[in-house]
C-alpha cells in the first residue's frame, strides 16, 4: 500500500518488470494541460536501457500508451493513464534468482514481507517500475510550466566515483546536459566517467555516484509545514528511487562543518524582489520555497547486480554462491537522471497545487 | 495541510510558539498499550531548553497534560490528545522580528506563503513545536515495544562542526548516551565537542553537526514500495526537523566511491536466521527491512539565530541589519536527539501497522 | 485511525465524554480568514444540552478554548486547536454500564473492537464528541463566506416521528429556526412536536425524524468524482454522525417512484445563467454541484437511552436487565441540526478548496 | 483527484466510456490471496449490458486483463492492474451531446468544472465506469473470505416504481438473485418488474428503484469512529454509484416513525455469544460492525437517457430540445446489483484491514 505519491497531483504506479505491462495513474491532474504521448515518450527514451554502450544492453522499445484522461491533445482533469507493455521477457534468465537471494537485492525482503515474489525478474523493485514514474513527470513538467513562466528542471551527473564535475548549477541546460552518455555537462568529468565506467563495466563490476538536481522558476510559497516541508518531500521522493541512498538539500551535509555566519543566507532587494545574496539553504526555509533556485543532491550506490561471484543463501537457507548473469547496468547515474527530473517534478506539482487551494489572493497564486 | 505524519499511526500537531499551547493528537494508536504521563514526561524533558550550559537558558517547563484516549493507564484506540501550555512568552523580545526578516530563518517564506505570520516568536517554524512529536514519540517506542521484544531505538551526536566521535553502534545504549550534555557517547570526543560549543557561543555564533540512529530489533518485512520504502519515509521524518538538511541511510553518501563488490551485503544463515555479513544496506533493502539493524545520519546545519549583526530586509522592503537577542541555541545536536529517536519511532510504528495489516500468517505477524 | 475528516480543509477530532476535554485540531484552513472564539462559542451554544425541557439537563458550558492557528482574529494557515474543558462528569452515575451493555449503544462494539472501554459515560462514542465538528464547522461557514458571496446554509427539522412539517426550503433563514425549541421553522408543526416529545419524555420513551439541510450560494464545479462526488462526501459526513441512519440527496427515495421524464431537471436560460428549471438533483449532477441549491434529508433514529426496563447482557455475558439512568434527550433532532450543518460546511469548505487547486481559469477560480 | 477508494484496500479506477480503455489499480491487496481472470470476468459479466431485454443492447464484451500483481494465480502485495479495452465506440451517436447538455446528466456539470469534456459519450460519468470497481469488488470478495470463513455478500432488487418484494434477507442466495433478469429473488414481483419496465421502455421513459445488501459472517469489530464509522463509509460507496439517491442502514428511514423501546435491539446470549434479539441496527453500533448481519438499502433514480423530447440548452446558452438516441437502460437496477456488491465489499475489506493493524490479540485478529 505504498504506491501512491502525492496529496492533490497522485500518482500510482503499477507492473512488474515480468507481467502484462508497467503503468501509471495520474489523478489530479489540473484539466486542459497540453500534452501528448509524443512528449511522455521523448522523457522515457531519456530512461530507457540501450541508449549507449554504458548501460544495460537490454532492447526495450518501451513505447507508451495513453489510455484516458486526455481529448483532443488536452488533459480532462480525471484519471490519466498510462501504459507501457512488457516485451523482452526472458524468464529463463532469471531462474537461479528463483532459489538464491541475491545479495543487495530486493529478494530477501520482498519474500519476508508477503511470503510471495514474482522470480521472473525484479518484480517491484526493477528499475522498470520507474517509467511510470518518469511518464507522470512528463505531465508534471507541462502543468508546472503552465502554472510558473519561468519553470524550469534540470538534474545531471555531478560525480560518478571518484571523479567529481564542475558545473554552474544557476545556468546549465537540458542540453548542456543530454551532449553525452553521461549526462554531465561538465566535458572534461564526463570523459574521465566514461573511461572509468566502461572499465569498470570490464571488470564485471559496478559504481555509484551523485546526481544534482535544480529547479528554477520555482515563486516563493511553496511547501507545507511542519511534515510536509518542501525539503522533506524531495527527500522522500528521492529516496523512494531504486538505488538511492541519500539526499541534501542546499548545502548539504557540507552545512555541518560551517558556522552560522558563515551559512546564514543574508536578504537583499534585487530588482524590487526579495532576494537572498547566497544560497545556502537550496531555495526553502523553514520548509517553504523562497524563490532562490531549489538545488539537491542524490547519492547513488553501485548497483547490485556485478558479474562477480558472491556468497549468498538459497530460499531452503541453505549457503552457495551465486554469478549474476544477464545484461545489466555497471553505472545508474546516466539513467536515473530523468528519474531524479521526474520525482522532483512530482513533488513541485503537487505543492504547487496545494499552494493553489489554500493561497490567499489572486497575486498570491499567480507568483 | 501538511501538519499530519504517517498512514495509520497518524500524528497530528498544533501551536505556535507563543499562543494558547503545543500539542499533538495520536490517531490510530492500538488499545491497550500502557502509557503514563510520565514516561511521555521523561521524553519531553530530553528535548526541554536549558538542560545545560551548552543550549539556551530559556526556562520552559513545558509540563505535558494528557487529554484523552487513555484510560486507567491504557490507550483506548481512540486519539490520544496531549497539550503542553505556553508559559514563557515575551512577544517584547520579538518586536524587531515584526518588521525585518531574520536570515535564514522561516519569516519570509511563511509571509511569501500565508500572507500573515505570527511575529510573536518563531510560530509554527519555532522549535518549541517539536513537543508535539516528542510526545507521539515517546507513544509509538511504546506500541513498538509492545510489537517486537527485542525493540531497541538509541541516537546520538557524532559529528560537531569538525571533531567526530567514534562509537560502536551495534552496542550503543540511551544510558551511554546520556551520560554527558552534548550527548555524544564518545567521552573523549564528547570533551572536545563541549569545548567547541562553548566557544562558538561565546563569539556569538553557532555550528552543526550530524546524528546517527540505529533501531535494533526490528524484524525483516517493514516498509511499503514503491514509495513508502522504509529509507524514503525515514527520509521525510527527517528533513521535516528544523534545520535538518541531509539524510543517508547505511552507507549513504560513502557508498558514491565504493565499487558494488565492495558494496553488496553477502547472505549467509546466522543461528538458522539468514542475515547479512557486513550493513551497508543499513538493514534496507529494496525500500523493506532485512531484519537487520536500521541505521541513518542526519545533517544539522548551525542555527540560523546568531548574536553577530547580519544584512537583511524590512517587511517594506527596506535592506537593514539585524542583530539577534534572546536566547537561543548555539547549536541544536544535543537537543535534537530526542527529535530524531521520536521521528524515527514515528515511522518504524506507522510501518508496523501498515505490515500487521496484511500479514500474510500469524507467524508473519509476529516476527 | 477514522478520526480526520476532509482531504484539504482537514479537521481531527478528539476527546471522549469524560476525560481531560474535547476539541479538534483544523489542518488546511486558508489563512487570513476572521474567525473569534465568541463566533465558534455561538454554534457550540446550539449544541449545548440543557438549551430547553426538551433536552437533557446536562449543565454543560462548554467554554471553547483556541489553543492556536489564530493570531490577531485571523487564521494563520497553520493548525487551528480547540479545546472545549470536560466539567460536569459524574461518574458514579455509569458504574452500571460497567458491567452491562447497553442496547443499541457502543458499549458492546467498542469492547469488541478495542478490548478496552472508557466506562465513564459514552467515550468517543458520546454526542459530546460532535463539539469537535461543530467548533470546526464555525469555521468553515466563515471561509465559505469568505470565498462565496451569497453563501447561506440552513438545516431544520422536518419531521419528528409522525409530525411532518412543511417549509419553503428555498427562502427558510437561520432566524426562522432558532425561533422555537424543536428548531422547526413551520410554527404549527412545531407545536405538535414540542408537544409530542414531551409526552415521549413523560413516557420514559424516545423518537426521532428527519433534518433537511439546504446550503444556497455554492457555484458550479465542486465535487470530485468518480468516488469523492459532492453527494458522497456528504452521505458519509452525515452518516457520521451519532444516531443517523439515512440519508438521502435531492428526490432521494421518493425519485424511485418517478418516471425519467418526470424527475429530469430540464436545463433553461435564467438571467443569462444556464439553470435547472425543477431540481430534483438537489444541486448536484454527476456529484458535481450545478449551481442550484444543495438539499439533502438526514434520517434520525430515536435515542438508545430510554428510561424504561431492558434485556441485555453482562461484560461476563450473562443475562440481565437494565434501566437507563442520568440526564438524556427524548429526541436528538433539535439539538442535531448544527451538527449537520457543522458537517455540511466541513465537506463543502474541503470541495472549495480541492476546487481551487485545479481550477482552471482565476474567473473559474472565483466563481 | 476523488479516484481512489480505500485506506488500506485502495482502488483507484481511471477510463472514459470512450478512449483507450477503462481499468483500475487495487494497492494494499494482502499478498497469497487466490484470483484469476475468470473470477473477475465472472462478476463483469453480471455488470454487462446486453444481458437481456430490459438491458441496453449495446454489445460490450468487456473481457479483463490482469497487467500485475497476480503470479501463478496468487496475489503478490504489489499492485494488481487490470484493463478492459473499450471497443464499440460510435462517436457519430454523441455528436448531438457535443453541443447540448443532457438535462439531469453530468455534461454541464463536467464543463463547469474543468472547462473541458470528452463529449464522445458520457466520459467519467458513464456507467461503463463502473467495470473498475466491479473488477476490484471480485478481489475484496476474494480477500474477505480468504479473512471469514463465513463471509457472503447478496445484493437484489426490492423495489422497481411501485412494485416491492419480500425477500428473506437472512437466507437469501446469489443463486436465488441470479434466477431472473431483474435480479429480484420474490418470483411473483419479479415478474410484475418485468413487465413494468418492459411497458416503460415502450413507452421512452425510465423507472427506478430499491437494491437491499446484506453481508453475513462479518465479525464484531469493523469500522473507525468517528468520521470512517461502517455506515459511513457504505453511505458515501453507494452515494458514489451512477444514479444513486439515497441510502439507509438497518431500519433507516424507517426509524424516523419508531419509538426508541421499539427500536432498541435488546442483547442476549445465543450459542455461547453475544447477539442481538432484533437488528434494527442493521449490524452496526456506534459506527461498528456487532457481528449481526449488515444490511442496507440504495435508492435510484429513473436514468436520465429517456426517448422522450426535452427542454435544455446549447454549450453557447440558447435554449434548445433534445430527442436522445443511442442505446440506453430503461433500469438500471438489475445491473447496478453486481456494482452495489462489489463497493460493499470494497468497504468491508479495508476496514477489514484497518482492523488487523490494530487488532490487540491473535484471537481479535482471527474473530
Amino acid at each position: 500500500m505504498g504506491n501512491t505519491f502525492g496529496q492533490l497531483f497522485r500518482v500510482t504506479t503499477f507492473g512488474e518488470s515480468h507481467g502484462g505491462g508497467i503503468g501509471v495513474v495520474i489523478d489530479g491532474c489540473p484539466p486542459r494541460i497540453e500534452i501528448s504521448e509524443a512528449e511522455i515518450q521523448r522523457e522515457l527514451d531519456r530512461r530507457r536501457p540501450g541508449q549507449s554502450k554504458l548501460t544495460t544492453q537490454r532492447k526495450e522499445e518501451d513505447r507508451c500508451e495513453l489510455l484516458s484522461g486526455v481529448f483532443e491533445g488536452k488533459t480532462l482533469g480525471t484519471p490519466i493513464a498510462i501504459l507501457v507493455r512488457n516485451k523482452d521477457a526472458r524468464p529463463e534468465d532469471y531462474s537461479e534468482i528463483a532459489r538464491k537471494f541475491r545479495p543487495s537485492h530486493a529478494d530477501y525482503t520482498y519474500e519476508a514481507k508477503y511470503g510471495i515474489r514474482n522470480w521472473h525478474g525484479g518484480g517491484r523493485a526493477s528499475a522498470r517500475e520507474t517509467i511510470g514514474r518518469v511518464a507522470a513527470g512528463a505531465i508534471a513538467k507541462k502543468t508546472l510550466s503552465a502554472l510558473y513562466a519561468d519553470f524550469e528542471l534540470v538534474a545531471y551527473v555531478t560525480q560518478i566515483h571518484e571523479v567529481t564535475a564542475k558545473i554552474d548549477r544557476s545556468t546549465v541546460t537540458m542540453n548542456d546536459v543530454e551532449k553525452n552518455v553521461v549526462r554531465c555537462p561538465d566535458a572534461a568529468a564526463a570523459k574521465k566517467m566514461i573511461s572509468l565506467v566502461e572499465q569498470i563495466r570490464d571488470a564485471g563490476d559496478s559504481v555509484g555516484g551523485v546526481i544534482e538536481c535544480v529547479a528554477r522558476g520555482i515563486p516563493a510559497g511553496l511547501g507545507e509545514p511542519v511534515f510536509d516541508k518542501l525539503e522533506a518531500d524531495l527527500a522522500k521522493a528521492m529516496l523512494s528511487i531504486p538505488a538511492a541512498k541519500g539526499f541534501e538539500i542546499g548545502s548539504g551535509f557540507a552545512a555541518t562543518q560551517m558556522r552560522g555566519s558563515q551559512h546564514n543566507d543574508a536578504f537583499e532587494t534585487r530588482a524590487g524582489r526579495i532576494r537572498t545574496t547566497t544560497n545556502n539553504s537550496g531555495g526553502v526555509q523553514g520548509g517553504i520555497s523562497n524563490g532562490e533556485d531549489i538545488y539537491f543532491h542524490v547519492a547513488f550506490k553501485p548497483p547490485a547486480t556485478i558479474a562477480l561471484e558472491q556468497k549468498t543463501v538459497t530460499t531452503s537457507n541453505e549457503e552457495t554462491e551465486l554469478v549474476a548473469r544477464g545484461r545489466h547496468d555497471p553505472c545508474v547515474l546516466p539513467r536515473a537522471v530523468p528519474i531524479v527530473e521526474a520525482m522532483a517534478a512530482l513533488v513541485l506539482c503537487d505543492h504547487a497545487l496545494r499552494q493553489r487551494a489554500i493561497a490567499w489572493s489572486v497575486e498570491a497564486l499567480n507568483r
